[in-house]
Formats: C-alpha cells, structure tokens, sequence
C-alpha cells in the first residue's frame, strides 16, 4: 500500500494517509512503555496496589501532611480517569475524520517516540556526568555531619534527575496522548452543538492537567517521603529536614532538561509544518488553511500535538516541580534561619497549594457544562467568556484555599501575624497571574487598540506590519515588568515585615514571601493548563472538520473555538513567564545557599561591579540572543524544506489542484520530523553546556588570578542576566506572535478589505513570523531559564 | 512660486523643488549661527586670534601637555579648512544636479534648524532643572575641603553640560554641512572619473572627522584647563588634579544629551522617508530607487544627510568625549590610589592619544589619492579596497603612535614596566576594534555565507525572509560579545598585571587598563568617521545622479562607491557598540566613586541578589526593548503618512508616472519633518526621565524600608541591564538590517531571479524592515547607552 500512495497511483481521495514508515521501522518505543503495555492488567492491578500501600506506608511515616497530598493526587488521578472515559465514550464521527485523525495519531505517536528516544539518550548520558561529578566533588559540612558519603549524594541525585525526566516525560505524554484522541470527538460534536465540542475539548484539556499536576505534586511527595524515611531525617546524628529539599533539585533539572527538548523539537516541528504548508498553500495558492489538497496540512495538525500538547505538558510539568522545589528550599532555609519548632509546615506548603490547586480546578472544570439544548448548532454562547467564568470561579476557590492553607500551615507562635502576611503575598501572587492575564489579552486581542493598529499597518504593505507587530511585541514588555518588579518588591516587603526574624532579630521572610507570591500565581495552574490545552484540540478539531470537508456551519463553530484557544494560549504563556521570572529568582537564592554550604564561606553576594562578573552578566544574556536566533532558524530552514517539498508535489502533480491526485501527506510529515529531530540538538545542547562552561572557565581563571568563588560569582550572574533577558525577549517573542496572528484574524473578519486582500496578504506574511516566535522561541526560553537555574543548582560543585 | 507648485500647475519638470515654508517661516536658527554669520570677516579673525591666545596662556598655565592637544587640534582645523576649500574648489556639474543639491540643502538645513532648535529648548530646561539640583545638594568632602561651594559646583556642571550640548549640535551640522555640499561635487565627478568621486567623498567625510575629532578634544581640553587655572588647582588647600576629571562629567551629559535627541530624530526622518518611498515607488509602483518620479524622493535624500552625517556627527563627538572623560577618571583615580607623584600623565593621557589620532587619521585621509589616469570612466579597483588600505594604514600608524604615548605619558618609576602592560592593553583595543570589523562584515557582506543564505531564504517568500533576517541578527550577538569579554577580561588583568599598586599592596591598575583598551579602540576613531560619512555622501551622490537622469556608466560608479559606503557604514556601528559597552563600564565604575564621596561611605558593591536590585536590572533591560519599540514605530508610523501622501499624489496626479506631472515633493519633506520631531521627543523622553524616576522611587522606598543608598544601587543595576541589553539590542538591530540590506543587493545582482522577482520582492520587504532597525533604533541605543551612564553620573545627587 505504501508503494502504491508513493507512485501517486490512488484515486480514491478519502484513503486513509500514509504515515512515515521509516519512522516506524525503528523500534524506538521507550522500554518503560514497552514492558507496561506487555504486562497483564491484573498483575499490573496487584503492583500499583502495592505500590500505593507503600507509597502512603512511608508516606504516613513522615508526615500526615504527606498522606493529605499522596489523597488528593491518587483522588484526581481517578477523576481524571473518569474524564477520559468520559471523553473517550463520545463518537468519532464518520469514517473520513476517523481516517485523518488516525493519521495524525500515527504522525504524532511516531514523531513522540522518536523525539523521545533521543531525549532518554541524551539524560542518561547527563546522568553518568552528573554521576561522575558528585563521586568526585566534597561534600558539605551538613552532609559530613548526618553521615551521607559520596555514594549516596550521587545517587540521590542520579535517581532524581532521572524520575524527573521520566515524569516529565510521561507528563509530554499524556498531553499528547488524550489531545490526538479527543480532537476528532470535537469535530463530531461539532456536528451537533458548539457547547458538547466545547464540553469536550474541556475535559480532555481536563484531564491531562490534572494528570500533569498530579505527577507533579505526587512526584516530588514521594521523593521527599522516601528520603525522609531513607536517610533517618530528624533522628539524632542523621540530616535536618530543613536540609532535605535540597536534594530534590535533580527532580526539577531532570523535569526542566526534558521539558526544554520537548518544546524544542515540537515547536519546530510544529512551526516549520504551520509555515511551510501556509506559504506555498496561503500565499501561492491561495487556498485555505488546512485545505485537504496540501500536502503538509497533515503535518501541520501532527504538529499542534506534538507541539503544544506533549511540549507544554512537559513545560507546565517543569514550571511546577520547579517552583515547588524551590519554594520548599527556601522554607527550609527560613525555618532553619528562625528556629522555628515545627518547620514542616514551612516545607511542605507548596505541596499542600499544589493539592488544593487540584480540587479547586477539577472544580472549574467541572463547571464547564454542556446546555439543556444539545441539539442547537449555533453557537449562542461566546466560549471565551464560558471559560472565563470558569476561570473566575477557580480563581474565587483559590483565594478561600490559599488563605485557608497559610493559616493551617504557616502559623507559628514565634510570629502569629505572619500567616496573614503570607495569605497577602499569596494574593500579589494571584494579582500578578490575572494582571498579566489582562495585559497579554489587551494586547494580543483584536477587540484592543494594538492589534488594531498593526491591522491598519497591513494595509500600507509586508513592510510596515512587520516594523508594527515588532515594535508592539517590544513595547507589550513594559507592562509586564512593572507588574513583575511591583509584584517581587512588594512581596518581599510582605515577607519581610511578617514578623519572622533570625537569631540576630534582622527580619528573615522576605524571600519566603517572594516564594509564597510565585505560589499564588501558580495556585490555578490546574484550571490554567486545562484552558491552554484546549486550544491545540479546537484547532486539531477545526483542521478535521476542514479536512473532511464539513458543512460550513460546523467549521463555524470550530473557528468560534480555536479563536478562543488561540486567546487561552497567548495568556498561558504570559503566565508562564511571570512564574518562571520568579521561580528562577528563587533558584537564584537556593543556589547561593548551595554554593555558601559547599564552598564552607559565606557566599551572599553577586557583585556586577567586578569585570569577570560584568562579563558572564554579557555572556548570560548573549545566550538568550543566541537560543533565540538558533530556535528561530531551524523553523525558518525546515519550513524552507517544506515548501521546497509542496512545490514540488504542486508540480509534479498538477491533479492535486482540481482533487483529482492525492498529494503525499506522509512524506511531509516525515520531513518535518526529520529535520526537528535534528535541529533541536544544536539549541539544546547550547542551553546545557554554556553554564557550565562558563563556570569550569573562570574556575580556572579564578584559580590562576588568586579569586576564589569567581566561577560560581560569574555563572550566577550569567544566570540572573539571562533570566531578565529571556524574560523580555519571550514576552516579545510570544506577544508580536500573538498580535500577528490575531491581526491576520481580524482582517479575516472582512475588516481592511477581508480575505484575499493585498492586507491580508501583508498580515499573512506577519503571522508566518510570528509562528516560530511564539511557539517554537517564546515558550522554550522560560523552559530554558528554569533548566538554567536548575542546572547551575545541580552543577554548582563544579564551579568551585 | 509656492503656490503654483501647490496647485500643479507646474509643466518643467527640472524646476527647483519647493521645500517646505512652514519651516522656513519660523526664523529657528539657533541665536550662535545668527551672530557668528552677521559678524564682520575681520573682526571675526581678530576675536578668534585673541580666543586662541587666551586658551594657549591657560593652555600653558595648566600643563605642557595641553599645549600640545592644543597645537594639534589647531594644525587639524587648518587642515579640515584645505579639505573643504578642496572639496568646494570642485565643480557642482549641469545645473539639473545643482537644483537638486538645492533641494536637499534646503531641506536639510530647515530640519536641521527646526529640530536644533528643540533640542536646545529641553537641554536649556534641563541646565536649569541640573543648576537647581546642584544648589540643594550636598557637597563631598573632597569640595569641602578645597573650598568649592554649591554656587561654583553648579555653575561648573551646567556650564560643562551646555558647552557639551552646543559642541555635540556643532559636530552634527559641520557633518551635515559639508556632505549637502560635497553630494553633488561626487556627481559631477562620478561622470569624469570614480577614482575622483571617491576622494571627493573621503576627503569631505575627512573634513568632517577632523572638526568633530579635534572638537571633542579641545574642548575637553579648554575645560580642563580653565578649571585647573580657576579653581587654582594643585596649590595648597585647593583641590586635587585628580579629582579635576569629574568635574567634566556635565561636558558628557550635554554631549551625549544633544546625540540622542540627533540620532533619534535624524533617524526617524531618514528612515521614515526611505521606507515610505520604497513601499510605493519600488513595491507597488515598480520604478526604481531614487526615481525622480517619487514624490518622497527629495525626503529620502534629505534624510540621509539629516539622519547619517549630522547625527553621526554629533554621535562619534559624543562617544569620544564620554570615552576621553571616563578614562580621565579612572586616571585620577588610580594615580591617586597609587600615590604617584606627578598625575598629569595619566589623567591627560587620551587628550595625547587621540591627537595621534588626528594625525594619523589625517595620514589616512591623505593616501586616498586620485589615480593618474583621471579621465578613466569604468571603476578599475574596488573602491572598498582602496579605503580598506587607508584603514590599514592608519592603524599600523596607531600601534606605534600607541606604543610611544604609554612610554611617554605612562612611565612611572613605581612600577616602571606598566606602561608596556598598558600599550598591550592598547594593543587589546586596537584587535577588538579590527575583530569588530571584521565579524561584521562577515554578517553583513554579500560575500559571506550568511548573506547568502538570508537571500536564499527570500525565494520562499516574505515570511522566511524575515525570519531568516532576525535569526541572523540574533546569532550575529554571540561573537561580538565573546570579543568584547575576552577584550574586558584581558585588558583588566594587564591592567591589575601592570605592578601599579595602592598603599596596602593590591592592584590597582585593571580599571584603568580596560579603559587603555577602549582608547585603543577609538585610536583610529577620525579614520573610522571619514569612512562613515563618506557613506551618506556617497549615497547622496547616486540619488542625484539617478534623478538627473545620467548616463547608465555614471549609475555604475555612484552604486559602487554607494555599496561600498553600506560596509563602512556598518562597520562603524559595530565599532560604536563595542566602545559604548566599554565606555559605559567605565562611566559606571566612575559613579560608584561618585557616590561614594557624596554618600561618605563607601560603595563598592551592586548586589543582584538583592530583589530591588534585581528588579531595577530588570527594570534597565525593559527600557532598552520599550525604547527600540517606541523608535521603530515611530518610523513605521511617519513612513505610512508618508506612503498614503505618495499614494494620493500618484492618484491625484496620474501625470507623474509619464514624467508629464510634477511631484510635490515639498509636501513629503515637510510630512516627515513634522513627524520625526514629533516622534523623537516620546523614546527621548524616556530615556532621560527613567532612570531618574527610578532613583527617586527606589530612594524613597530605601527610606522607608531602611536601607541607604537603595536608590543609588537600584540605578546602578539598571545601567547595567541596560548596556548588557542595549548592546545586544544594538547588534541585533544593525547586523539584521544591514544583512537585509545587502541581500536585496546580493539579488539585485541577478541571482536568485534579480531585480523585479518574487524573491527580490521577499528581499526588498526584508530591506524595509531593516531600515528603522539599522539607521533608527539600532545607533539611537549606542547613544543612549552612553547618555544613561553620564546622566546617573551627573544626577547621582538625587540617588542619595
């Protein structure tokens, strides 16, 4: 049959595509999949049993915090099972978009498998160094001092990188998992009522967040749990429990490593799929998207599952794990710092939020209802303010449960207001997640002035939109970092005001405060990723239904639905940045903290006025610039490839026009992955070895010119300036994407002269840049500050 | 007149253009031009001998030395007299290219006037806001113990501060006076020889590099030493000469105050004007560029004159003030630490250097000979070449004249091989400026791999062309930076290397040593601008050859020497940047000695850990991206009024298009003159009062929450962010629109399909968005970069 699609000799147009065989060849299926899949279910029913009993054995043994946490992750992973029964209970349709969902299952399934083959390759390899590098490096005076030798730091480590990576991902898994089967359900829904597809799109967004939290939440539970137990925490002779969240930071490098290839490698393949099909499709022929007669429509659609469900599941996963480890150091480091009796609560808060942030979502979710008319086709009903009403109530849930958890966890006799200034800082937090929510629509939306203006821009040529989407995505960075600099001092204050004060009676709380606002941003993530993965499914659905050449009508209510999702993506990612902004500030100060306990001197300060300093300050944000121009350049190239490659099939196949031939799908698709899996490495491999080149250089420079610490002084600084600059240049990058993207809807809408028009062709051209922008270089610079900062925590003895 | 050019009723098309009355009518011409051109010829010479007399009696009061830079920058003025009198001697050719030449020198020195004539207003505001700070602040104990009181410290600051911003508006019109005149002349001679017209050229730029070189020396050098004899400095109880240098700062401000304001409005005119006729005349309409039927023509060539030399002019004067005045700084200070006997030496040190700079610039100028053969028509040597082995020239010249002013100047029996140390560092400089070079023309050349590539991108349209263009820039960061870190890091330890040590034995010299290295860089600087301004003149030159409608073989020559002039022009911004990050290092190093004298305690340290600091950085890098933002719309947004005016007319007056119609081109000069000096006074604005609010606020908050000097070291993070942002920024913006640029040459070649293809179409857009990136933004941040430091330096009172 493959035979056959390649010489063109099918006339039948609805045959199911052709996926890419010479992915399939390789077995390249993760053995972890393999043996799970193999295993009998009863067996595999007996050992998650057992499993659990253990799990919740040590569990209990720790604390009954633990136990709350390990019930509320197992209840919303049964939640989440009913979800997906419940979405997986709705019909596909008829055969033809059963046929090109099936397709696009095989191309992302294939695309995945491969992906993450070489990813796992990767890890292991960074785990054997890391290995190595903890067999060799000292060890700090509180380790010395509870009795833990070499072996077992590296191995602590090792072990949670790489749990960190599997759970990352089989968070990217999920994502994707549910996303490829749910897509088609909502292009049959949509057959019927815009708020089934809706309900539909909802619960399968559904039901990977709250896997995805979960893992995150459970992952981290277990670490800590099994350390406590394993090491004796607590007992004499044996390590603090203040100490303990330090040795989670593999957990969230292993997470944040994965997640950054993940994004990588599916936002280009993504892009490249997007720009190369609406260049030669848009643009040359003029025929619409996802038009069944282009040869890289396919591709495209593969790319949305790849792309922003496996990616961002993986992404949302890290941003979690990360803040949850650093927020947790820092409460360690607190309650050490203040004596505080039972410092438990301190630690162990994120998880208890992370906890609440489960049950207050499936909340929202839950709130999200099909009508009592199923049968009306109309979209009576804008979905976006169906969401925000979701939202809204979530976000109310939230501040109740935030509120109540400081005061349960975080009062202490030694500061009996301080709960209630943490339940501020929580509520900065919640502030800064809606203000940025706000800011990113006020300038994404084209119900705004900006987009409207860059509209207008289209209308005097290619130029003049591209000169407007570019300086409106540097100027939407100016609002953001106000909010983010108000939020950060203003939370601080809080903290530091909170009435928790160390032996020398200077106040102590207030990086604990930052931590506690990153939390509160952080506190909806749940009901935040639910809307995000929305989008990607309205889109694949929308695809479907264009693809199999639906009513009119029912591509109405698709288009309502991925204008919505287009919204809820732009908005994710500024909440992305803004926690990112602040989960790397704190893994800032964690690792001082590290640096401070192995180096056996004080290491409080990072002095931009030495030169050394200055430089790894330039050289920090240099790779920002540098991650940026490569992400962008592989779509460019791939897309380049593309295009190439539907001209060709244009050509060679003058049938594919009048639906007379059948164009190549697969071998669109099999381009495309080709080449992501190829240029992810060079970007990747860049965000890894600079740090820590960087720091083994000026190790060295330091040695020779009589400067101790200066490895570790440069490389924190390389952090801090790559963290502002990656801010700014992903708020840009996302924002101008965004914008444009919007833009070319509005025109869409028949405004400036409509489809077709020389505006809409400017405003075509200004969507194609903004592709890679916002999904292939935005959302991977917040991964890559995270891993930078998880990184340079977990390399930190090789800078000394 | 005017009013039959309004109407059209106008049949001779070579009629003298009418320029814009508007203007005209205002009498703007700042009050210095008015006395100086009403002044009797006589007179003039008996005040300028008796000006001369006085200086040379301070001049000899303060230090052989001085007498020195004194003589040399008179001899340099002499000389600039022979170039421009050579120059002038030449013929301005038929009278079709002399009405033009009117045209643009109409409308130039209308801008010129009108946009001086705001800018002097805000800086006359601002001497008055500076005088009244001054008077409220508290005096240092250094001014304390030398007797200096508020009075005379704010008439010092403001007095420096105008003298500063009246040599910055001077060094801008000489620049722009000689290229309207020396424009045409290259014309005339581009029908006769090539050869000719490029010296015509180099020699007017040569005039130009030598006044604003010899003028920034001077000046520095008259304030010097009035000071010195005023304030009887080096007697007992007066003050030290090494804390004479600070009292400079106001000159920098000023300096740096009038380049921004130049380069901003300059640059949005030029640019505005370039784009809007590009979109019409070449995308839509199809005629060529610098076609007389363009209405915006005249616009577009006035803009080069108005954006390129003036503000180049005023730009080059400021960054070698700021770097003179800096390293004189730092002079002090080490001297000081290091208890050398006589200090002259080193705090006089770049008065010397950059007279061998006028020296052997002028050498340099000089070699550029006409051939033997003056009648040849066809370009027989690359052009490039023949200014390439100027540039060689000059800079073998500098390596020696270097090496033999640190054994002079330099020698101290304290440590008597630190004057070798420090010609390395020069020779550190020197390299960096040549690496500079060298890397970008790699990123910007159509030899070069990445140009080609970025034109091969163009061939799957707009949309890849654009992204090709960014990644280019954005990876064209990463060398630049990791030369300038390497330049940072070696020049300061040299510096530290050099045996200079203070009383308690630590070295002392590295500050000093980087700033050795910058004074390298800028060794060749009178070189480097004649290369620059022979750009603009160039370009000049092939607009009126092409609206005069010559011969095809006098096209020929004017495009080489235009293409040439994109390189050199490019090249310079490079050069700019990386003396911008030095120099703002070094200024930022100054105000931490500022602040530490006013404060009376010391301020060594910019902790990033701190979150206000931190959050000031984050605060620095936002205002370089909402800068660039606001600079790039402001074209995007003139070139549209531009483009519906050119279109209205075109509709208006079908007859243009058959030559049977006259355009208005009056009415586009004025458009966009109205516009830029309306646009620039927004992302000025910004500049200037941010950092101040930012001081102010953080003070405030630093009362309240009890930390001194908070704002002062919130200012200090910020200027920090800001050079690290703003370099990069920089790079970006002008590697990617020269890239650009070159491409659509590269295409217009006739690779790739060449002129009137699909893929020159994707080029030119490409071209389009490059404009404001190369010639707006991009040199505005170097400007601002520097501004920033001085203005911290200047307010620093209002930190405390």
């Amino acid at each position: 049959m493959d035979d056959a699609m390649e010489t063109g000799n099918l006339t039948s147009y609805q045959d199911r595509p052709r996926t890419f065989p010479n992915m399939r060849s390789k077995p390249t299926t993760p053995l972890i999949f393999r043996v799970l899949m193999r295993m009998n279910v009863r067996l595999l029913s007996v050992l998650l049993f057992l499993g659990f009993g253990a799990i919740f054995y040590v569990g209990a043994s720790t604390s009954p915090i633990i136990v709350f946490v390990f019930s509320v992750c197992i209840v919303s992973f049964i939640i989440s099972i009913y979800l997906t029964k419940w979405v997986l209970a709705k019909d596909e349709g008829p055969p033809e978009m059963g046929q090109i969902s099936d397709a696009i299952r095989d191309g992302a399934e294939g695309f995945f498998r491969t992906q993450y083959g070489s990813i796992s390759k990767m890890a292991l390899f960074l785990a054997v160094v890391i290995f190595g590098i903890y067999m060799f490096r000292s060890l700090t005076p509180q380790q010395e001092a509870s009795g833990i030798g070499r072996l077992t730091s590296a191995s602590i480590t090792v072990f949670s990188f790489l749990l960190g990576a599997v759970c990352s991902g089989m968070a990217g898994y999920v994502g994707m998992w549910v996303s490829v089967r749910a897509n088609v359900r909502v292009s049959s829904a949509a057959r019927r009522s815009a708020r089934e597809a809706l309900q539909i799109a909802v619960r399968a967004g559904g039901f990977s967040a709250l896997v995805v939290v979960g893992m995150a939440v459970i992952g981290v539970a277990i670490l800590y749990a099994t350390f406590y137990v394993y090491l004796g925490v607590d007992t004499p002779g044996s390590m603090k429990v203040t100490e303990l969240p330090l040795l989670l930071v593999g957990y969230g490098f292993g997470a944040s490593f994965v997640a950054l290839f993940a994004q990588l490698g599916g936002g280009i393949f993504t892009k490249a799929a997007d720009v190369g099909a609406d260049l030669v499709g848009k643009v040359e022929q003029g025929i619409p998207e996802d038009d069944p007669r282009n040869p890289a429509v396919i591709a495209d659609l593969v790319g949305d599952n790849v792309g922003d469900c496996a990616a961002r599941g993986a992404d949302l996963f890290e941003s979690i794990a990360a803040e949850i480890i650093s927020a947790m150091i820092l409460g360690g480091t607190m309650a050490k710092k203040c004596k505080i009796e039972d410092p438990s609560g301190f630690i162990l808060f994120p998880l208890v939020i992370h906890s609440f942030d489960l049950i207050i979502s499936t909340v929202g979710i839950f709130s999200i209802r099909a009508t009592r008319d199923p049968t009306s086709l109309k979209p009576t009903e804008d979905p976006m303010a169906i969401l925000q009403k979701g939202y809204s109530i979530t976000i109310l849930l939230s501040l109740v449960s935030f509120t109540l958890s400081t005061r349960l966890m975080l009062y202490t006799d030694q500061a009996p207001s301080a709960w209630f200034n943490f339940a501020l800082c929580g509520l900065v937090g919640i502030t800064t997640a809606y203000l940025f929510v706000m800011i990113t629509q006020y300038y994404t939306d084209y119900k705004h002035e900006p987009v409207r203006k860059l509209a207008l821009s289209s209308s005097t040529g290619h130029g003049t939109n591209i000169i407007a989407g570019i300086s409106l995505g540097l100027e939407s960075t100016a609002l953001p970092v106000l909010v983010i600099s108000v939020a950060i001092v203003s939370a601080y204050w809080l903290g530091n005001t909170s009435g928790l004060v160390d032996e020398a009676g200077s106040p102590t709380g207030g990086l604990f405060g930052t931590a506690v606002a990153t939390m509160g941003m952080l506190s909806t993530a749940g009901f935040v990723l639910t809307m995000d993965m929305f989008g990607p499914i309205a889109d694949n659905a929308g695809g479907i239904v264009e693809m199999s050449q639906q009513d009119e009508s029912v591509r109405e209510i698709t288009d309502v639905l991925d204008a919505a999702g287009n919204t809820t993506k732009a908005t994710t990612k500024g909440f992305a940045i803004g926690s990112a902004a602040l989960a790397s500030f704190l893994l800032f100060s964690a690792y001082m903290d590290e640096v401070s306990s192995f180096a056996r001197v004080p290491f409080a300060q990072v002095d931009i006025a030495i030169p050394e300093v200055f430089v790894g300050g330039l050289l920090g944000s240099m790779l920002i610039f540098l991650f940026s121009a490569w992400a962008c350049a592989a779509v460019g190239r791939t897309a380049q490839e593309v295009v190439n490659e539907v001209r060709r099939q244009f050509i060679e196949r003058p049938g594919i026009m009048e639906y007379k031939d059948k164009p190549d799908y697969g071998r669109c698709v099999a381009i495309v992955a080709a080449a992501s899996l190829r240029e992810m490495i060079k970007p990747g491999a860049l965000a890894v070895i600079s740090p820590i080149a960087v720091g083994i250089v000026f190790r060295i420079l330091g040695y020779y010119t009589g400067h101790p610490l200066l490895g570790a002084k440069v490389v924190a600084s390389m952090l801090m300036f790559a963290t502002v600059s990656g801010i700014l240049m992903a708020l840009f990058l996302n924002t101008a994407g965004g914008a444009w993207d919007n833009a070319k809807k509005y025109i869409e809408t028949g405004a400036l002269g409509g489809k077709g028009s020389e505006s809409h062709k400017a405003a075509v051209t200004g969507d194609t840049v903004g592709d890679p922008f916002k999904d292939t270089a935005g959302p991977s610079l917040h991964v890559l500050i995270k891993m930078l900062a998880t990184i340079t925590l977990v390399m930190a003895p090789v800078f000394l």
